[in-house]
């Protein structure tokens, strides 16, 4: 069994960064590949050569490939039922699985406006009234799990879960856009921060050198 | 056991048809309750009470409350495994995901430009390359589909799973705007237009009186 994770650009692709962190978290193993995104017509050409929808993550499993990170993330919690990507009772599931798909096709203000460029001095932008909204229902989403499972642990769901995951680029987004957060966000964000997994993201991050000018811009 | 599934406008809201017609295909019994979409504060605040992502499709089955359509969707197919909501082979399993998964998070040019509009005259429109783009990679995908799966059934993994219920509201997009399609997919598109359930649909949907007018100026 070996798996590969093809990925792109750590400081900025956030998309990478969730079945990454989601299978370093729980001990997946796996060999990651690295494809440079947003550069030439070679560089997509090797991507499209592994997936036809021609975008990272993809997931390679034998003769398995699967692409987009929340069906990768439904594969490895399907294979690896062990490695609890998924909290284990089923409402709490639902509601994990109903944030992590709100995180999958929504928010697109903020994704737009606060692109994930780890290695970006912290400071503030103006921001357009639907970003503002998308950051106050991802802090409602936050706290609400923080005040219903908080007893079981820091994480979303109490032990660390796909979830978290598909909310960790926008750690990264709140810290160096300087949002403005509560109290119980910033102890979330803490507790992210500080994972290992993610801590590894992030410092490999900011060694890359490519640079990708127009996410520069801001 | 009495499930509720929240839906929009049958006219327009693409993401309740998704899972409304994977239940109903599959025969999951439900009760539907509609709230008009962009209409006023007070419907807005009637889904605010279901849900707080303020958004249809919502499911409630008891304490359970589950948004999003794909969510849903997974919450079903855990729940009634008889309704083999996705393929039972794990490399079609996960082939479906993906492609459900991209369609989720993607082709937002046609999802823009070509919002589902049932009742819409049949007539082309100018459309961006994006868009177009949109359209090659849907045809692509459901290709792919037909040809590796045909020998089984005429659905996207042969017989009908949640891949085609979310493919559905992209079916009467290529109808309405009169998109230019290749035999197989248009023997695809004939197969939807032509099941039960997907006609209950479209029949409801044009049965219904109320207009958005922004979603009918092209």
């Amino acid at each position: 069994m070996s798996l590969t994770l093809y990925i792109g650009n750590k400081n900025y692709s956030s998309w990478s960064f969730r079945p990454w962190l989601a299978m370093k978290a729980t001990n997946i193993p796996f060999e990651e590949v690295f494809i440079p995104i947003y550069t030439d017509a070679k560089d997509k050409q090797r991507l499209l050569d592994v997936s036809p929808a021609g975008k990272v993550p993809i997931l390679v499993d034998g003769e398995v490939t699967v692409w987009d990170s929340i069906a990768i993330i439904e594969y490895l919690a399907e294979k690896f039922p062990q490695a609890r990507l998924w909290p284990q009772d089923s409402a709490l599931r639902a509601h994990a699985r109903a944030i992590s798909a709100e995180m999958h096709g929504g928010f697109g203000s903020l994704r737009r406006e606060c692109g994930m460029n780890i290695h970006r001095p912290i400071r503030a932008k103006a921001l357009s009234e639907e970003a503002r909204e998308n950051i106050a229902r991802v802090q409602e989403i936050w706290t609400d799990c923080c005040k219903r499972y908080g007893e079981a642990g820091p994480f979303l769901f109490g032990t660390f879960s796909a979830a978290d995951a598909m909310y960790a680029p926008v750690v990264h987004r709140f810290r160096t856009y300087d949002i403005e957060v509560t109290p119980p966000v910033r102890a979330y964000m803490d507790t992210m921060l500080v994972h290992p997994a993610f801590a590894q993201w992030t410092a490999e991050a900011l060694a890359e050198t490519l640079m990708i000018e127009r996410f520069e811009a801001d």
